[in-house]
């Protein structure tokens, strides 16, 4: 059925990643991809921690910028590091850029949305966290007024709450993660090895 | 010039991927590798754990098994899963077979010895927390009275606590991880970016 599950979270340095790999991985094994926002914070917070945990072990935190800056490089993506401190600081808020990224994805423009929210923040350093900053770049690939209100209603506000709680369900515990059927690979580095799986199964 | 330092913990897992394939990928490319057992379990406490995390967070843990027997089928490689409890529970007690892997580091049947116990671990489901499994597989591998002698010495506990603080002040935190003059790869995923760098490093 070729058909993969893609969660991600607007804050997430490695998510960036596969949000810019994605596309083309997926159209070259012919792999529908869904893209699923959710809030990796309030998975956070279930297990007791109030930040990222790239903030809270200074080790792994600065080995990850390390990291992400060679895997960025290796795949020919501009990538700047986030001050802890200041407006565009990390973890970024993405919580109004998920909502908006909902009513997005229900549009042709959704991943062109997405992946804009991405550039602004990690190859240009700009602060997303904002609802102007989100309203502006939704515009910019169509949006209307009626857009704008609904990434700000209730309905919306709901969809995001359930789907962080689905893929709690699926135990989805850090992003980038893919689900293929009942197969979970987190990570951006194994987005090969979930694209290999879903063209594999039945 | 071509130098690696192979950081790995008998416990750890993912440890075991890395040296079941190290000395075929670092033979391949000419890069020279030195085995550095250490204690995970001490860099684990400094951050305020009791155990593995892969223990204390439920839904990493249960990806962890996965993502391990996936990767380990990948390889080509045996891999059972360790129970939490029993003599050959999750994670083993690796600290007597870091002490004899000090010892036979020195001499030319160390990475060998090193490779037995993990085999003996996770691909065999063995105990490799006594003295006596240990020893037998040292023996096996042509140890003598001196070397066991000298695994239970002072010099020895001594140079794994030393290897275990130069293993922090890298600013390791995980198993295994790959030190190429001052860059640092963590995790088995990393091994051929690892190999890569020690290759291009002038």
């Amino acid at each position: 059925m070729r058909r993969l599950e893609f969660w991600f979270e607007f804050g997430s340095t490695y998510s960036y990643l596969s949000v810019m790999r994605i596309e083309d991985l997926a159209a070259r094994h012919d792999v529908t991809v869904e893209w699923k926002p959710f809030l990796l914070g309030a998975v956070f917070k279930a297990q007791g921690w109030a930040t990222s945990p790239f903030n809270i072990y200074e080790d792994k935190g600065r080995y990850m910028w390390r990291d992400v800056a060679r895997r960025a490089a290796k795949y020919g993506l501009e990538f700047h590091r986030l001050p802890h401190e200041g407006p565009a600081r990390f973890p970024q808020n993405g919580l109004y850029a998920a909502r908006m990224a909902l009513v997005a994805l229900e549009q042709p423009w959704g991943e062109a949305f997405c992946k804009s929210v991405f550039i602004a923040q990690f190859a240009d350093g700009e602060d997303i966290g904002t609802q102007e900053k989100i309203d502006e770049l939704a515009c910019r690939h169509g949006a209307g007024s009626a857009d704008i209100g609904a990434a700000r209603s209730q309905r919306i506000k709901d969809a995001l709450r359930v789907q962080t709680e689905i893929a709690v369900t699926k135990g989805i515990f850090g992003a980038p993660s893919f689900v293929v059927g009942d197969e979970l690979f987190w990570g951006d580095d194994r987005l090969e090895d979930a694209i290999a799986f879903a063209v594999e199964l039945p």
